[in-house]
């Protein structure tokens, strides 16, 4: 990055902006980055004469994308859950694993008991898998703290992730992600005498961008989400949800009446939740990882959300319990394999919607005054991104402007 | 790699040896290779005198398997489907997609007309996803050619894979993969006047490893492989076969009776053909990287396979249409997660047992004798390597005894 123009030039490039053409595609392109914004992208022949003199990068042909955007992870988390995943396989039962120390409480127990700093390297891990397919913004929750202290540390590291790297973290503070051991049984209690305290206690610290919840059966109902949001509205923090993933508690009717950024898993999500989503522009995130790894069979509603043009997002849900997944470009072909996107939904949904789902509008699409965040692909068509399976083409990467090979 | 002897220290090793320890683990174990060879392999504590002034690599804690091995693929191919992924996941039908040139044919007639050079390039790309894993053999097959010379060239191809990277390749002929457009409705005479001549003129040139056949309804039936089967028997090649993946034509029955190395998917297979297969000696070779993409619901019948202890391989499969897929260990995820594998059948799948599909005896295990091929990886626990989904934690490459950082 210097402060003269660069201009990027013999180039394919996917703007994303919704449009009629698919991918807002335009062969033989050409972008022009000033600092670290995009200040000209079209057709090379229609390059305005000033940029004729910019420092100019050769593409060699290659295809060009927004950088990609993770918009749901719980990627800060301590312990390891591949011992549980194999004694599931090895035929135990849920108590089987629990008695063993499994399942969240595991996470929760070890995340108290694990450093900050041990947090943090351990987390890049799994950042620089992300960052190695493009990716340049992540959203990164809490929730395996279930105790103020631990909650805040889990949002100190997400800040200090973005320090070590060169990209953009969005912090979710998800205290109401299950009911802790010590509050068995008091689900209420936990809420008013733990989460609330320690969002108000994290958004002091500036630690919040936004306020998440679990709405289940096996965490909280729709009164104390709401009890929750009220205090993110008074903070002024937006919302999202994850929301009738495994049946349906009208979650993300909920959601959408605080105007919540998105509603996030959705399997079982009805009619009526889909019209409340429509009218609070509430984006819809899909995250089929999680579905994956627990054998779901029932699909999110993806064509009622297309003919209500709600906007898809896709995201990994990084997590070691029920999506330890890593791929963005995975998630994708996930996306289309079993929940039938089509590839260019699935890269909208990583970079354009996952943009919207995380209240952003300077980045998810090539446009002039956005964020100059761009992936190269060694590709020859953007479906190429959805269809292959385990395999990143990913050539350079260009995070603010600046250009690194990957 | 020199000439004394090289002594890797500071390690878990799983050596992957069938034994009572899950996965032959040793903790602070020590491995001394010599020139290309595992000399020795054991406790630290149990390190012979003599190794003591060997050269020494400690290798900080981490986790030594053997190399991986993905032992069926179609790596090389000409042209791209993603494309037709794309037109399928928009709604366009079967006959859109041939009349638009898509399905098995565009890839044959792609292939017929890529150079040899371009299609070696273009295979590279995915070999070094399946390198970047720890993969150190790899099969490859003919079989979108469908003509002499394009069998050839593709056998040759293969070849040359393993002059360009450090790592073998075991070629199989598959001209009895599909019946080709100029044959259509006459596969006898397929079989007959270009599958065996081509089959003959690849051993002659010593371009055969293996034969394989796809035993279908869509392609060819027991009778037919029998033919090209017969022919190999004469060559002295051993042969394995596509079987029981979409129905039950016997196929697993027919390899077993010619002493198959394998036969693979199997989703279909009975009763009969397990037992067929156990008396022979057959690998079941494991591919749910097909499965997923096709989104099939019959799952292969591995409670049977392992009550007649039938070892089990997995692969990936990597072909254009059906498994776009480049990465074991996700196939490895796949195998656990849809197949209910255990952690461990996994990794033995990927080793030990695709050294078994492969005819090999000096591959994947760790055992003194053996190939110095070992895969290092940042991982706590072995079952950690199936458990991650889109994340690849190879940390050191050894093969042939050379050490390289991945
Ligand atoms: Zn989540
Ligand atoms: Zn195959």
């Amino acid at each position: 990055m210097t402060d003269r123009p660069t201009l990027l030039i013999n180039t394919t490039i996917a703007t994303m902006i919704a449009a009629d053409v698919p991918y807002g595609l335009i062969e033989d392109a050409a972008i022009v980055m000033e600092q670290e914004k995009i200040v000209w992208v079209g057709a090379r022949a229609d390059l305005p004469p000033q940029y004729g003199l910019s420092e100019t990068h050769d593409l060699e042909g290659r295809l060009v994308t927004p950088a990609l955007i993770d918009c749901h992870t719980h990627l800060v988390s301590g312990g390891n859950r591949a011992r549980e995943f194999e004694m599931r396989l090895e035929g135990a039962s849920y108590e089987e694993i629990a008695r063993a120390g499994g399942g969240i409480v595991s996470t929760v127990k070890a995340t108290r008991t694990t450093s900050e700093d041990d947090l943090l390297s351990d987390a890049l891990r799994r950042v620089d898998a992300l960052i190695a397919e493009g990716v340049a913004v992540i959203e990164i929750k809490s929730g395996y703290g279930l105790d103020q202290d631990t909650e805040l540390k889990m949002l100190r590291v997400a800040r200090r992730i973005a320090d070590e790297r060169p990209m953009s973290v969005h912090t979710t503070f998800l205290g109401a992600h299950a009911v802790p051991p010590e509050f068995k049984g008091r689900a209420d209690a936990y809420i008013d005498d733990v989460c609330i305290p320690a969002l108000k206690a994290a958004h002091a610290q500036g630690l919040v961008d936004a306020v998440d919840g679990f709405c289940e059966g096996i965490a909280f109902d729709t009164t104390q989400i709401a009890r929750v949001f009220d205090v993110a509205k008074e903070l002024g923090l937006p919302v999202k949800l994850h929301a009738e993933q495994l049946s349906n508690l009208g979650g993300a009717k909920l959601a959408a009446s605080y105007g919540a950024l998105s509603a996030d898993h959705i399997e079982y999500l009805d009619q009526d939740g889909v019209a409340a989503m429509a009218s609070a522009g509430t984006v819809a995130v899909i995250l089929p990882g999680a579905f994956y790894t627990l054998r779901e069979t029932q699909v999110p509603p993806i064509d009622l959300l297309r003919k209500h043009n709600i906007p898809m997002a896709l995201a990994t849900d990084a997590n070691p319990g029920s999506s330890p997944l890593t791929s963005l470009l995975l998630t994708m072909n996930m996306a289309c394999t079993l929940f039938r996107l089509t590839p260019e939904e699935a890269l909208a949904g990583a970079t354009r919607n996952a943009a919207l789902a995380l209240g952003l509008d300077q980045q998810g699409t090539l446009t002039p005054g956005s964020r100059a965040d761009f992936a190269v692909w060694d590709v020859i068509h953007p479906a190429e991104l959805a269809y292959r399976i385990g395999f990143n083409p990913l050539h350079t990467r260009i995070f603010g402007g600046k250009i690194e090979d990957a």
